[in-house]
């Protein structure tokens, strides 16, 4: 599956990758309108309306992007419902040979680590019959429990040829306050921040599952942390990083250099609000939200343009 | 709710929690085939297997415990069916007047940790209803993101007088690779290991929310680190602590009692497979699969009589 992201990444010329983070406020009125007035003011109704919201944008997306995002905690606040409107747009964009990345963050210990594995990317026995619940291409993983917690995740990756982004240094304000201590090495004094230590891991169990060029074990290093990012890059040569806080959270294309290699590969650059709900910022405002789709279309193009911009001026 | 909890736990003069993790081998046979002749070899009939072995399980041991804690994971594995099966069991639990504590280990950041938590202990805005997705009455949160990831949880714990849990050492042996890992502190030197600048931030986080004697932000801590378990227990006074590792995974009631305060409050207890796959254990093997309730009946009460013993024989 890297080996396939690469390849959609050189094919699209775009290391990008949307996020699907529906919240009901981008929702634009006349889906919502059109759900609740179907299926009422319900969870049905909120799952309904992200369903049709993501299917638009999808529909207007899929040529441009070798991958999207699923962020599924904004599934999981409707319940089942929720869900499984998660499961629908999971399905849709494998239809539209989209790659995606669930967003789950999850992480656990041993036998319940590998629960997650099994039902977002591989399979699971019930009976004598394997059985898949979600599938995900990849999904984000969080190391706080240590090897326990992800190498059941690489397990199912080997079998299952899919991926993993381990979170190594997150995009929000407060990642420093564990990720960024300074923590004792071999040296004796504490001179690497933790996240550092971290990265390590993440090159170490990626050397177990190599595709061509990179592995399968790929990490999260937030766009607002443009110098750790170069750190980062160095420590994990051969994993691919999955860089969020580009756009809203404050990030530009040219604090994304660095997450690169020479060849302008080994990163894909995530956008979700700057992109889903581009309609309603000034600059795609025209659009108006019947046509919120084609302006996250623009935005798509914006992006693709700003990065490829930052890109070039580096050589 | 942790002012619930604490009477709870009074009331049944047994500070545990059972875990409901079921995987299908722990499953009686008679049950599946019972699920599979109605739904099939399918995620649905292994849904319908775990929701009755649950069920048994509850109106087995309801009476005797505080408080349930089914690993979420353990549903997700099997989809949207799976998670309908976890959703049934809080329900039913709730109707049990059971305290539920979802193990979730949910964590992300601003908007999205809030989805988690409205969608898990809150309720979510659709139109102009209010509806609730999950309804646990805590969740266990995962800090690795820092305040960010942590502080909308706590906004709804307040709103809707519930609670959580957060990690802090966990009871896995790969806890340590980044939990134990010396950090520098104020004194220039790195003398203090990660897991306690956690637990001080819990403690930090728990002051802005109390209930009676406890505060609403709890922490986990493994019964496999029982002398971490009593530096924390001072770090944070006011934090009910969540002691996972007690049984199967190598903890017993000796190595509890640090965890716990002088009055035999502050910790509870949790015990999965040692409980809810009881029949299968040697000592309890005479119930058979049939009787497999019964079995895990007869392993509360041997937990509880193990902690008491433990608990009388400190003072």
């Amino acid at each position: 599956m890297i080996n396939r992201l690469v390849e959609k990444i050189k094919k699209t010329e775009a290391p990008i990758v949307v996020g699907l983070d529906p919240t009901m406020k981008f929702v634009p009125e006349h889906i919502q309108k059109k759900a609740f007035a179907e299926y009422g003011e319900t969870l049905k109704g909120a799952a309904e309306a992200i369903w049709q919201y993501n299917k638009a944008i999808i529909d207007s997306i899929y040529d441009l992007v070798p991958a999207v995002k699923p962020q599924i905690a904004m599934y999981e606040q409707f319940g089942i419902e929720g869900l499984t409107a998660f499961q629908k747009t999971v399905d849709y964009c494998k239809e539209k040979d989209l790659i995606v990345i669930g967003d789950i963050k999850r992480g656990d210990i041993g036998s319940t680590s590998e629960a997650y594995a099994v039902g977002h990317l591989g399979q699971v026995m019930v009976g004598n019959t394997m059985c898949r619940g979600f599938h995900e291409d990849f999904v984000t993983v969080n190391p706080y429990l240590g090897s326990d917690g992800v190498k059941p995740f690489i397990k199912v990756c080997k079998e299952e040829k899919k991926g993993i982004f381990v979170l190594v240094k997150t995009s929000n304000p407060s990642s420093g306050e564990l990720q960024d201590r300074l923590v004792q090495t071999e040296t004796g004094t504490a001179d690497r921040p933790l996240y550092e230590i971290v990265g390590e891991q993440v090159a170490a169990w990626g050397a177990e599952c190599m595709g061509e060029t990179y592995s399968y074990v790929g990490a999260v290093v937030g766009a607002t942390y443009p110098e750790q990012g170069r750190i980062l890059r160095d420590i994990m040569p051969k994993a691919f990083i999955l860089v969020p806080g580009y756009g809203a959270q404050g990030g530009k294309g040219a604090d994304l250099v660095h997450f690169f290699d020479r060849d302008g590969l080994g990163a894909i650059v995530n956008s979700s609000r700057g992109i889903i709900a581009a309609y309603q910022q000034e600059q795609y405002a025209g659009y108006g939200g019947e046509n919120f789709a084609d302006a996250s279309r623009a935005a798509v193009l914006a992006m693709k343009e700003d990065i490829g911009q930052a890109l070039a001026g580096r050589k």
